[in-house]
């Protein structure tokens, strides 16, 4: 990884910034947003963070998860300079519409457009937060223990818990750096992963029971209905496909998620070489390549299909 | 951790050793035996490997597990040195009623008894595998490959994958050179936690939806019955008790497995302080702080009140 020297300049020159990421942000986008804001704040620089999304309820451990808005008014009206994270098009941000003097991309996602008057991407990055963590010493500022928890956190959440295939000797030894500097594997990972309301519990319970499973593939889905009955949401289902896919003979694993009538939200995982980002993409969507989403309409019985046949066309 | 000076001549003065691990074993167990098993062996020592029950199956993925044995015979005629390793007591390996000229222990396990010539215990190390991790290099030898792999499965096992409160900078930092020398994060991770055959999966499900839950207490179990419609055996269950654990009001998680007519096998997880392995001991079991079990004997509502009870006492 090498820091462009523009970027470091770029930082130390402007005073104001907003720091957008992308719409239902993930650990990293917002671990890292907050990250970096505390390291630019701690140099006397004005700081906006924006999400078009609320910061979902199992982040909200996070450090300085406050400081996030929805609203962009205040840093409008401030002329803020934009540093897009953990994305790299305004439109992932929920900022097509909106005009910046200057513009800033850090991100690590392999689906890259051209935006940003200064440009980092690192599509080999297992993480945004590993790019946070190296850009936070070059501008000669120190980790806090605050910093170290929400860039652990980042990088955690991007791996899998060092469980995925991005999981490098660097990302182990950031990790420990990290918690050298402050943060707690421990007390993240019960924040992560062990605080299921019983709700949750009884949604994962009846999601896994409408598993289907054929040619590699498995399949569940979740309906508004099962929300209503276990008083339930969305980001309850966070992580649903992991244990599909960790049935021996399936390859991929999908959680189809009920949005509206008719309309669906799907997120893919893969194991080993299959590549979902690439299967996302083709319906408008996007990811990793173990980890991918897209969304689409119709009929249940009409999605599944037409995931199948997307999956045998291209994975074989 | 400071390795005996004993602990090194011994290794270097005997010529053939008995590396020996507790039943039922797990990761580390197996992990640590197999890393320095082929450390002595690559210095022309003489290793057998004992346990009294066979690797179980998500373990044998490991390089040089088929050097296990469940027979003593060879070693008992060879007079090797026994190696007691990941428990600190002969009856932990079933090798009780057996006599040996020379004996070391190198163990991690808080429940420490007074046995073996040469002792090595850290009960502050994560794992077996952080201590033969430190051992083998003092010892002069490389780290190869096949040694990392079961090395970083041993620590990974006994830290749920840096999970738990055992997960300390220097665990993340032995991973990392592990990794470095050879260990690959995603395809052990995906051998210990994404092999699911789908009668575990039915099998997961079903345990689960015997959830009983009180006072911060969650109980589940798995019955022969059980075993029988879906195929499976005792290892399948392994970290069942993960998930009850997961629910926010839960303190402690327990899964009772049905051994024999009016026989459980408890194994009890903990978050936060709840030291489970003082709850385990009460009933002649142990473990750690955040993970034991025990045997018991009764009809599955004798026992889990018997449990409750015992919680209650201990824990407040």
């Amino acid at each position: 990884m090498r820091i462009p020297k523009k970027l470091l300049s770029g930082l130390q020159k402007e005073d104001c910034f907003l720091i957008a990421t992308h719409i239902n942000p993930d650990g990293d986008a917002i671990g890292s947003s907050l990250a970096l804001g505390e390291a630019l704040e701690s140099v006397g620089k004005k700081i906006f963070l924006y999400d078009r999304d609320p910061v979902p309820r199992y982040y909200r451990f996070l450090p300085g998860h406050r400081k996030f808005s929805t609203d962009l008014k205040k840093a409008l009206k401030a002329d803020a300079t934009l540093i897009l994270l953990d994305c790299n098009s305004p439109e992932r941000a929920a900022l097509g519409a909106v005009s910046f003097r200057k513009t800033i991309v850090i991100d690590h996602h392999e689906t890259e457009r051209d935006f940003g008057d200064i440009r980092w991407v690192e599509r080999d990055a297992a993480a945004t937060g590993m790019l946070i963590n190296a850009l936070i010493p070059a501008l000669d500022l120190k980790i806090t223990p605050s910093m170290a928890t929400n860039l652990y956190t980042a990088i955690a959440v991007d791996t899998g818990t060092f469980r995925y295939s991005n999981t490098t000797a660097e990302v182990l030894h950031a990790a420990a750096e990290l918690v050298r500097a402050g943060a707690e594997p421990n007390r993240i990972s019960e924040h992560l992963y062990e605080t299921w309301d019983y709700g949750r519990f009884r949604l994962f319970l009846m999601v896994m029971n409408t598993l289907e499973k054929k040619d590699g593939v498995a399949i569940v889905h979740v309906t508004a209905a099962m929300f209503r009955e276990t008083g339930t949401a969305a980001e309850d289902t966070e992580n649903f496909a992991n244990l599909p896919r960790s049935i021996n003979e399936v390859k991929v694993s999908a959680l189809f998620r009920e949005t509206g009538s008719g309309e669906w939200k799907a997120s893919l995982r893969s194991k080993g070489a299959a590549n979902v980002a690439r299967i996302a993409e083709q319906f408008g969507g996007g990811g990793h390549r173990n980890a991918a989403g897209f969304r689409i309409k119709g009929d249940f019985d009409t999605v599944k299909k037409t995931l199948l046949k997307a999956l045998k066309k291209t994975l074989g």
